[in-house]
């Protein structure tokens, strides 16, 4: 049983909401009366917990983060193959296009676009995930290689960089059309290929 | 010959320089007093031109899409083959990660991202961009299948839709790490899926 003061569930609740509006809105699009408008908070209730608006965005970036860990965790936790734990993670996208678990489409991505002029702190975060989220892929077709379940002859880097490619580019669209069209054609596609020239 | 008056000519130079920083720096990131460091103008003399900051991010955006617009037709008009100028298209976007013709990505995406649920005129001329975008691909596509230069089994929704998603993940993710090795893996998938899948 974890033991959480109610300063704690405060901050968790203020970092649940601001994550969910600045996937939205952006950080400069957000101003701290949205947090407050979402949260029921005063400003002083919520400067309790951060230091700034930009300590707020770090830690609620961080919090998306962990939670978006957890989502790709339970979409490939029953999954024992390499090429159905790759297809897991289509379905860990799809859902992402739905918007969820955040409304407002990937945070890694939205936080790439907007901070990488702007915010440095901001994107060497933003950095950090996508390299990790790159490497947990690239993890899962050595170790399908080595278990005979992905094809000896796909180049792993490539499959991990074009995999999330297709993926973020088909979130951005179906985000701009408002429907899930782009990505479900992303899907179909990436599941032929990996169906195709991936599983062993 | 084109009659500028000197007016023309300034508000020409506004849209060109704030389309840089917008590009940049996004709708928010950017104050007018950007604007008027790169263009050496003071505010009335932008505001000579436009109306309001909304105004001006408006109008960039449409010059950017107009240069967007000549850069393409750039890329495929010395390309007879429907497969050639699909790789012609490729070309364009390789030159996108690099900066050219505007440094910071994709305006459209960039614009899309930040847009999208906080400035819905913006992100509907996105949503006009990424539309006419996708049908320009998508009619290559079709009059290349009625020559018979690309496979009669293409789905040319499909293939445009997912064209456009592995080039703007990529874009995103090499802006991001701030190298082009996510938009070289991007290239030399779709060109070898090109040649192999869709050349007839």
């Amino acid at each position: 049983m974890s033991v959480m003061t109610k300063g704690d569930q405060t901050k968790e609740m203020i970092l649940h909401q601001a994550a969910q509006v600045f996937n939205r809105r952006g950080f400069f699009g957000s101003a701290m009366s949205d947090i407050m408008d979402v949260t029921g908070l005063e400003k002083g209730g919520i400067y309790n917990h951060f230091t700034s608006k930009e300590d707020l965005a770090l830690q609620a970036f961080d919090y998306a983060v962990d939670v978006l860990r957890q989502e790709i965790k339970n979409a490939t936790a029953d999954k024992k193959n390499a090429a159905d734990r790759l297809i897991g993670l289509i379905g860990f996208y799809q859902r992402a296009a739905e918007g969820y678990p955040f409304p407002g489409g990937c945070p890694v991505m939205n936080t790439a676009i907007e901070a990488d002029d702007t915010q440095p702190a901001l994107c060497e975060r933003a950095k950090a995930a996508m390299a990790e989220w790159h490497q947990f892929i690239r993890r899962i077709i050595q170790r399908g290689k080595e278990k005979g379940e992905i094809k000896a002859e796909v180049d792993g880097e490539m499959l991990a960089s074009v995999f999330i490619s297709v993926m973020e580019g088909a979130i951005m669209q179906s985000r701009l059309y408002g429907n899930l069209r782009p990505m479900n054609r992303a899907v179909e596609y990436l599941t032929g290929y990996l169906e195709r020239e991936v599983r062993a």
